[in-house]
């Protein structure tokens, strides 16, 4: 009969919005040179550090993600600089095209798809190959959903007085515990449309003092993604350049909603999704992409032998309404990725996994009907409780 | 440690609103006297038909449905008329007490709480303590979860020239199949927050040329409910007093869903959730409170024994943000009562199965964790791929 689907995101960015921040946008005729912009803009920075859980200076930018990456390369870098990249997938493989672009030599450490870095490995490279002005890497590479270890390497980096770390963390804030203050994280990136429950339109940088010392020597050519620049218009509660102001009102929203909730139980959030979807893949017969390191920012799972994930995908979509990532590059067809990034919760994942039941069984993939959910339910009893209990829960009311 | 959660509305009206509905009426600045809205009433009114399955005139107005349901008194008898009631639940009394108001003589026949009206008695009680001008009852009784033959009444009233016949259908309207014209309905009732995805605030009332014979002689007092006199500001393309002008700008854009996805599956849709309601709550080892002639509309489920209803609803509330209906009146604290109309989908479903196996184990009640579940989806896999498949959907994209 196919009656009433209603469209769900369960892809690692764009997220479901927030509909309570979005609604403030509605009335948002704000002009950005005024005192009311400011005083938003004053609050929203605020709340930004305590969501990146830092004490360092955040910058915003209209841009996606991938303009804070660039901004990490050119305000940090000058020409002959030398950097080390930590890759793992299509995330990581974007710092070596960005320190390309900017004809910086980069030295690559590299795991296999599916893996986590190898901090060993590059903490020998940092000795063995140095020196580098910065190192690049993920916190989470949400092309394999792999986690790496951030405060590990942290911990390499942090005695190198003449190099930066900079980490991508645009899907691991908000679903990973990330100290960067006490861990050394000298550049840390994040974007609106990931754990924040803000559409995509938004980047974030957050700067140590470190590295506020190596951007007054870089030399690489910056304009629009101007670190330094931005610091000083910050300070007068502004931003250079016109900024999406709806996205910053509904960014405001959605900070609020998240301090109300408390960074911690959204992280814990994510955590426990992450885990309940991983038991399910299992109890379904499917295998885990990442089975060690898992990200708590989104799960790849395998498609089962012989089914095209994109047909999962298809199916998932016509069925149900569910979008679902599939893989990238040479992981097309071979994996999908659900997301725990945000705005999700149980119901939401007890939901996508009986989908996938049925889609799996519909294309021919032996499971018993309800296996998956079960096992998803079980980690919910086991994790819920753990703490507060609903007193320290977020809902809308 | 309780992390999001989001509010979920399971409850028989209000229900969930269609979101792309809502989205219209932040740019709704009109004047219910123009022709921009009179244009707007028009198409209303013309696919308030086609919902109602119906080509007699539909009256709208700006009052809870109870309001449709006094007009159905009001303007129908005369003092010293005499009607006939079937009650099986709350709703059904609600007739009983409009009609007292009015100082008119009921006489009852009445079903007990969880059984539909017996048509047989009805009837004999029609020719045996006749005559009556009206015979009110619901398509749907929503405080047990019962469906009424309508049908089977419509063929006993409609060879009576000199009684109408009048059905409560606010949640059997878009729920249940419903030939008014065919089956002798003459007033059907229905409001804005059942299945037409709309917030509370508008009543509608179709009228057969039967009934509009009767009302030209009624006498009983009346003003804001008048039904002639909306018939002919209809006709004008108005409504008489100040219309909830956003609620019908909503309900205009609601509509357009609907059609959109044929009157036919929206029911079709609440046939297979409620089916599979029921399915999951008879895995689970629940009683269903109505087991003959269930509703579409809602699946009301008898509580295990020792545990009170209400401890289940508030669980699901603080764990999930579900909003679940208890029982009224006498059943307060034995049943709950799971909505069907409207915007819900088979994904809703299996969240709120899950989310009640979960509550239920909590609350000490032995069931399998994903029982319910999978009995839910055998359902969907029997039943949604009946007839046209996703072809025939109607997602927002």
């Amino acid at each position: 009969m196919a009656g009433i689907i209603k469209e769900r995101l369960f892809t690692p960015g764009p997220t479901p919005v927030l509909a309570e921040a979005q609604a403030r946008t509605l009335t948002a005729t704000l002009h950005h040179r005024t005192e009311s912009f400011r005083h938003l803009l004053g609050e929203t920075l605020e709340n930004l550090k305590y969501f990146f859980n830092t004490k360092n200076d955040v910058l915003i930018f209209t841009s996606s993600g991938t303009g804070a990456m660039e901004g990490a390369i050119a305000n940090l870098l000058s020409p002959g600089d030398r950097v080390l990249v930590g890759t793992a997938g299509k995330f990581g493989e974007r710092w070596l095209e960005l320190a390309a672009a900017y004809g910086i030599e980069a030295v690559k450490v590299e795991a296999p798809y599916g893996q986590a870095l190898d901090m060993g490995e590059m903490g020998k490279r940092l000795k063995s190959e140095g020196p580098f002005r910065a190192v690049y890497v993920q916190a989470t590479e949400s092309s394999t959903g792999v986690m790496h270890d951030a405060r590990a390497l942290g911990g390499l980096v942090r005695n190198l007085p003449e190099t930066c770390l900079v980490v991508d963390a645009i899907t691991g804030l908000g679903t990973t515990d990330l100290s960067p203050d006490d861990w050394g994280l000298d550049i840390v990136i994040g974007g609106s449309q990931k754990a924040l429950m803000v559409p995509p339109g938004l980047a974030f940088a957050s700067v140590s003092e470190k590295a506020w010392r190596l951007i007054e020597r870089a030399r690489l050519p910056r304009y629009y993604f101007h670190f330094a620049r931005e610091r000083k218009a910050l300070a007068k509660g502004e931003v250079s350049f016109t900024p999406a102001t709806t996205l910053v009102v509904a960014l405001h929203a959605a900070l609020e909603y998240i301090r109300r909730l408390g960074r911690e139980k959204l992280i814990a959030n994510a955590r426990m999704l992450a885990e309940a979807t991983r038991a399910a893949a299992q109890s379904l017969g499917l295998k885990l992409f990442a089975e060690r390191s898992p990200a708590n920012a989104l799960t790849a799972i395998s498609a089962p032998a012989g089914v095209d994930s994109g047909a999962i995908i298809k199916e998932l979509r016509a069925r149900f309404g569910a979008i679902v990532a599939n893989g990238q590059g040479s992981m097309k067809g071979k994996i999908l990725r659900l997301a725990h990034l945000g705005y999700y919760d149980a119901p939401d994942l007890f939901a996508i996994i009986a989908a996938l039941e049925i889609v799996l069984t519909k294309l021919g993939h032996k499971c018993q009907l309800g296996a998956g959910v079960r096992s998803a339910q079980e980690v919910y009893l086991r994790l819920a409780d753990e703490g507060t209990q609903a007193a320290g829960s977020a809902s809308r009311s």
